[in-house]
C-alpha cells in the first residue's frame, strides 16, 4: 500500500542521487587531481564541487523522507496525527525530564536525540511552502496533493524537506547546532558503548582465559621456548604485500603527523620483522597477544575483530624437518592437554600442491587463484569448486578433473606417502617424476618419521585439499580441526621461508603454528559453565584462601590488622568494607566466592587473644590464639 | 657565508607561502564548507582551490630549493662541480649494483631514493628555463647570474625548480612514479623499521619482565582482586573530556567506514565504561594492560608511546575511607616487594586543595589552572612557580604568597594534621574553619589510622604541594616516588567519584592506583643485567631443565624419543637440531643458557638400555637406565 509506495519513491530518489554523485566523480577522474591542477582548473573543481553537493543533497533528502515515513509506518495512522513537535533545547530540571521520558515511551522507545530530528523533519514536512531548487527536486507530475501515507502531502513534504535539508538555506545549521548542544547534554545518560566485534572479559571469563594460557604456554615452555613480544601496531609498510586479499581487513591508524601505523593482523609478520631488525639468527619463541581484523564480526561463534593469538615458532637454519617435527609436536600437546575433544591435524606440502597443480595442467600464473579454490573444498563440496574452477577462473574441464582425482585423496600419513609414491597411472605417475612433488615427498617421509619418534604421528591425516590461505608459506602446511564438533580450524600453520627475508635481505627460515584460542577458549567456557551449573560449585575469580570476619560492632581495624597478618605471610585474604558487617551477609559472601576459610572474632576473641577458624568446606571451626592463627592456616591450605 | 643567504631565502619563501595558505584559509572560513554551500559558491572555491594549490607550489619549491643547497653544502664545493645525475630507474643486475653502492658511498651515504631526488632537483636547477609563473615566484631584482652558492645560479635554479615541482607541467608526475616503481623495488633491502616510542621486548627482558608482573600481580591477588581485560580502542567518546589537554596525545584509528575509535590512553576510564556497561556496582579489580600515548617518547627515562599499567581499583560504595586504605596498602606492598630501593607516598586530598585555594582567595573558577600550577613543585622552585600563579594566571599577590605558605607544608601524617587542625592565625586559621577542609581532614585522619592497623603508614607524607593533573580526582590523591632517584613518580592514584557516572548517568563512587610499570622495569633490569655481568650467571630466558645430547652421529631420532620422554612427565627439555651437534658446542649451548642438566647417550648406552646425567653445577656425571631417567631428573630437580 502506501508503504511500498514511498519506499519505491524513496529508493528512485537515492538511485538518481547515486546517479549524479557518479557523474560527478566521472566529470574530474580525480576530485583532488583537479583541485591540484592550478588556477586554471578552479572553475572545473568549482563545478565538480557544485554536482557533488548537489548529489549529497538529494540522497539526504531520501534519507530524511524514509526517516519520516518509517516512524509514521511504526506509529499508525492514529499516533502520527498527534505529531507533537518536540523542543529542541534541553532541559535540566527534573521535573521535565520525566515528562518527556514518558513521552518517549509513548512514541515507542526512540530517543530524545531521534526524537528531536523527527520533530524537526515533520515540521518541515508539514510547513514545506515553495522553493526555487524543489522544482528540480520534485517532479511536477506528482501533482499539489497527491497524498501517499494517510498523513503525508507528498508533494508538500518534499518541499519541506528539501528546504529543511539544504545546507545554503541555513536551517539546517541552526539546527544541527541546537541537535548538538542536546547531544552533548544527554552524553551521560546513553548507555556507553564498546566498539563493534570487540568484548570486555569479566572476571570468572578471566579465569577461565588464565587456566587456558596457562595450559598453553606450559607447553611452550616445556620446549624451551623463549618470550618477545612486539607493538600492537606496526609501520603500514611492514604489513603490506602479506596478506593477499585479506589486507583490506588491517586497521590502520589516523594521520597524526609522523607515521602512518596499522594495527598488526597476526603475529607472524611482526616476529619476522623483530628478526630482521634484531639479527635474530636462531631463536624457538612463543608469542601471546592480541591481533585485529576488521572482519564481519560473529561473537557466538568466536570470530571477533580483536582476539588473541598464541604462537609458537623456530626461525634459524636447521636440518631438515626437525624444527617441522617440533612445532607440529608442541601443537599435538597443546591440543590434548586442553582436553576439548577428538581433534586431527590435515597436513600437506605446499610444493606437492604446486605440482599437483603442474602435473594436471594448471598454468603456472594461476597456481594461486586454483590454490585458492582448493582451499574451500572443506566448506564446499567438490562440484562447487569445480565450477570455480573452470566458469570462473578458466581451467580447462580435464584439468579440473585431474586435480579433483589427487585433492579427494586423504588418509593415514604412512600409507597416504605410499600411495603417492606408488603411482602407476595418470596424474599419480607424473607427479611421483615431478622434482617438486619428489622433494616434498622425500620432506613428509622424514617428518613423519621424526613424528613417530616423538609419540605425535597418529593425530595426523595427510590431505591433499588442504591449501592454506596466505601466500607466505612455502612448505609443510597444516590445520587442527576438532573431530564431530564444527568450528573450523583451531590452529594452523607451516613453514614461511622467505618472509623474514622480505624485510633484512637475508632468509632465514622459519616455521610455526598459531592457536586460535578464541575458539577453544568459547568450548571450554562452555564446559565449565555447565559443569558449575550442575555441581553448584562457583567458577572462582578470586584466590581468596581467608575472609577475615567479626561478631558485633565497630571491628573495622581489628579486621584490618588481622588481614594483614595474613597478607604479611603471603595468605590472600579479604575483609568485610562495612563497619558493622552481618555474620550472615558474610558466610554468603564466603560461600558465593568459593572462598575456603573464615577467621572470625568478636569481643571475647579478642579479649582472649584468640580467633575462630571455620572450614567452610568441612563445616568444622575451631578456636587458636592469635599468634598460631598464620601457621595453622597454612597447615589447612597445604592440606 | 652562501649557506647563510641561501637559508635566508628558503625561509622567506617559505614564510610568503605560509602566508599565502592563511589568506586562502581566510577567505573561506572553511574550505568544506565552501564546497558544501552549493553551486553559486562554486567559482568561489575554484578561487579558494587555487588559492591552496599556489601556496602549496611555494612550499614545495621552498623545501626543493633547501634541500638541493643543503646537500651541496655538505658535499662541499670539489664534489658539488661534479654532480653525477644519477638514473631513475632500478638496476636489478649484480654487476649494476655494486657499482651504485659504490657511488653511494662517494655521495656521502644517501641512499638509492634520496639520490634520484637530487639528481631530479640538481637537473632541474642546471636546465631551468623561463616559465610563465616563474616571474611571480622569483623576484626579479635578484638578476640573471647573481650566483649564491659556489654550483648555483640562483634565479636559473628557481625557475628550473618552479617547474620541476609543478604538477600542472607533467614532469613532476612522470618522475614520482619512476621514484615509486624504484623505491617499491628497493623495499626488501631497507632495513625494517618500529614504530616510533615502541620497542620490541626481548627474550632475557621478557624473563624480567615476567618476574615484574608476577610480583605485581601476586599482591592484587592476595588482596581478593578479580581481573578483567578490556579492548585496546574504545569509542572516542568514551575517552573525550576525561584527560583535560592531554586529551591531544590520543591515538585516533582511522575512519575506515563505522565506528570512530581511538587507542585506550589509561586504565580508569576504559574501567569506568566497563562498570557502567555491565551495571557492576561493587568490584575489586586488577587490570595489566598496554596503554597509548603520542607523547614526545624519552626512551631511556622510561617513557614511550606504548608502555603498561597495572591498575588496582576498588568501584563500589563502601564505609568512608576503608577501600583508599586497602589501595594504599597494596601500593606499599608492591613497591617494598619490588625491591626497587626506598620510597615515600606522598598524599593530599583534593578538597583540602580546593579549600586552601578558598582560603587564599583563589577565585573559584581559577581553581584549576592554580591547581596545575602547584602540580609543578615537584619540578620547579616556588619563585618561578608563584610567577606563574601572578604573571600567567593573574592571580593576586598576596593570595599567592599565601597559598606559598601551606602549600610548603609536608610531613609525618599524624604530625602534619595536627599542624592543619591547629592553626590558630592566618591562612591556617580560615582552613581550620572552612567546611570542605574539615571533611578532608577528618576522611584523611581515618585513613591515616586504617593505614596504621595495616602497617603502611610510615611510608606516608602529607604533602599540601601534591595536585595531580587529571580532572577526575574527588577525594584523596597520592604519588610514590623514589627517595633518592630521579625517575619521577612510580605509582600514583586517587579517589573519582564521578567517573562512572559520567559514562552510566548513576554515580559509582571508586578509588584506585596505577603502577607505572616501564620505570620499575627499567630499575630491575638494570640491576638483574649488572648482577649477570658481576656473577657470570646469565639471565634464563627459557625454563628448560634438560638438554639431550648425543655423542656420536645420527642420532636425531633417538634424542627426540628420549626428550619426548621427558616432555610427556613434564619435564622441560630441548635436543640438538643438528644431525651430528658436538659435545662441545652442546656443553656451551647448555651453559650459555643455564640449563642445569644434561642427558647424554651414544651407540654404548642405548645397546644397554642406559643414558648419563650430568649435573652442570656439581660437575657431577651418573648413568641411569632409561626406564630410571624422569623418576632421577624430577629427584634432581626437586632438590
Amino acid at each position: 500500500g502506501a508503504g511500498a509506495e514511498v519506499a519505491d519513491f524513496v529508493s528512485e530518489l537515492a538511485r538518481d542521487a547515486e546517479a549524479r554523485l557518479e557523474g560527478a566523480r566521472g566529470e574530474s577522474t580525480s576530485f583532488a587531481g583537479g583541485l591540484l591542477a592550478g588556477p586554471g582548473a578552479g572553475s572545473r573543481a568549482g563545478l565538480c564541487a557544485a554536482a557533488v553537493t548537489d548529489a549529497l543533497h538529494r540522497s539526504l533528502l531520501a534519507e530524511a523522507f524514509a526517516a519520516v515515513c518509517l516512524v509514521r509506518i511504526r506509529q499508525g495512522p492514529a499516533k502520527a496525527a498527534e505529531a507533537v513537535p518536540a523542543e529542541a533545547e534541553d532541559s535540566n530540571s527534573d521535573g521535565k525530564k520525566k515528562k518527556k521520558k514518558k513521552e518517549k515511551k509513548k512514541k515507542g522507545g526512540i530517543g530524545k536525540g531521534s526524537e528531536v530530528v523527527l520533530a524537526y523533519l515533520e515540521a518541515a514536512c508539514a510547513e514545506g511552502q515553495g522553493g526555487d531548487r524543489l522544482n528540480a527536486l520534485c517532479p511536477a507530475a506528482e501533482g499539489e496533493g497527491a497524498a501517499v501515507g494517510t498523513a503525508i502531502d507528498l508533494p508538500r513534504a518534499l518541499r519541506g524537506l528539501s528546504k529543511a535539508t539544504d545546507w545554503a538555506l541555513g536551517d539546517l545549521g541552526k539546527f544541527l547546532s541546537a541537535l548538538q548542544r542536546l547531544i552533548e547534554a544527554n552524553q551521560p545518560r546513553r548507555k556507553p558503548k564498546i566498539a563493534k566485534g570487540a568484548r570486555d572479559m569479566l572476571p570468572d571469563q578471566m579465569k577461565i582465559r588464565e587456566g587456558v594460557f596457562s595450559k598453553v604456554v606450559s607447553v611452550f615452555k616445556k620446549h624451551g621456548a623463549v618470550s618477545i613480544d612486539t607493538p600492537v601496531f606496526e609501520l603500514r609498510e611492514t604489513l603490506m604485500g602479506k596478506y593477499g586479499e585479506d589486507s583490506k581487513l588491517i586497521y590502520d591508524l589516523a594521520d597524526q603527523g609522523g607515521e602512518i601505523l596499522s594495527l598488526r593482523y597476526d603475529l607472524t609478520v611482526p616476529f619476522s620483522r623483530f628478526c630482521a631488525l634484531h639479527g635474530t639468527g636462531n631463536i624457538k619463541r612463543y608469542h601471546v597477544g592480541k591481533v585485529y581484523r576488521r572482519d564481519q564480526p560473529q561473537m557466538n561463534r568466536g570470530r571477533f575483530r580483536e582476539f588473541f593469538q598464541c604462537d609458537f615458532d623456530i626461525a634459524g637454519t636447521y636440518s631438515s624437518m626437525v624444527p617441522d617435527s617440533e612445532v607440529i609436536k608442541v601443537m599435538v600437546e597443546i591440543l590434548t592437554d586442553l582436553e576439548i575433544g577428538d581433534f586431527q591435524i590435515k597436513i600437506n606440502h605446499r610444493l606437492l600442491l604446486d605440482s599437483i597443480m603442474a602435473v594436471c595442467g594448471v598454468p603456472e600464473q594461476r597456481f594461486r587463484p586454483i590454490c585458492s579454490a582448493i582451499d574451500k573444498l572443506d566448506k564446499s563440496p567438490w562440484e562447487e569448486v569445480r565450477r570455480e574452477m573452470v566458469e570462473d577462473k578458466g581451467l580447462a574441464p580435464e584439468a579440473a578433473d585431474k586435480i579433483g582425482e589427487i585433492v579427494a585423496l586423504a588418509g593415514e600419513p604412512k600409507e597416504m606417502l605410499q600411495t603417492l609414491k606408488s603411482g602407476t597411472q595418470g596424474a599419480l605417475l607424473d607427479l611421483r617424476g615431478h622434482p617438486k612433488a619428489k622433494t616434498a615427498l622425500e620432506e613428509l617421509t622424514l617428518l613423519f618419521d621424526f613424528l613417530e619418534a616423538m609419540g605425535a604421528l597418529d593425530r595426523l591425516s595427510l590431505d591433499m585439499s588442504l591449501a592454506r590461505g596466505l601466500d607466505y608459506y612455502t612448505g609443510v602446511i597444516y590445520e587442527a580441526v576438532l573431530l564431530g564438533g564444527n568450528v573450523g580450524s583451531i590452529a594452523a600453520g607451516g613453514r614461511y621461508d622467505h618472509l623474514v627475508g622480505s624485510f633484512a635481505g637475508k632468509d632465514i627460515p622459519a616455521v610455526g603454528v598459531s592457536i586460535g584460542i578464541e575458539r577453544v577458549y568459547a568450548i571450554i567456557e562452555a564446559k565449565l559453565k555447565e559443569e558449575a551449573q550442575r555441581t553448584g560449585v562457583p567458577i572462582r575469580s578470586t584466590d581468596t584462601q581467608v575472609l577475615v570476619c567479626s561478631i558485633g560492632n565497630g571491628l573495622q581495624k581489628k579486621r584490618m590488622e588481622v588481614a594483614n597478618l595474613l597478607w604479611s605471610a603471603g595468605v590472600a585474604s579479604e575483609f568485610g568494607f562495612k563497619p558493622n558487617p552481618k555474620m550472615g551477609d558474610q558466610i554468603n559472601y564466603a560461600l558465593e566466592g568459593g572462598i575456603p576459610y573464615m577467621v572470625l572474632f568478636g569481643e571475647d576473641e579478642i579479649a582472649n587473644g584468640t580467633v575462630k577458624i571455620k572450614d567452610m568446606a568441612e563445616r568444622t571451626e575451631v578456636t587458636v590464639g592469635l599468634s598460631d592463627l598464620v601457621a595453622e592456616i597454612r597447615k589447612l591450605i597445604q592440606k
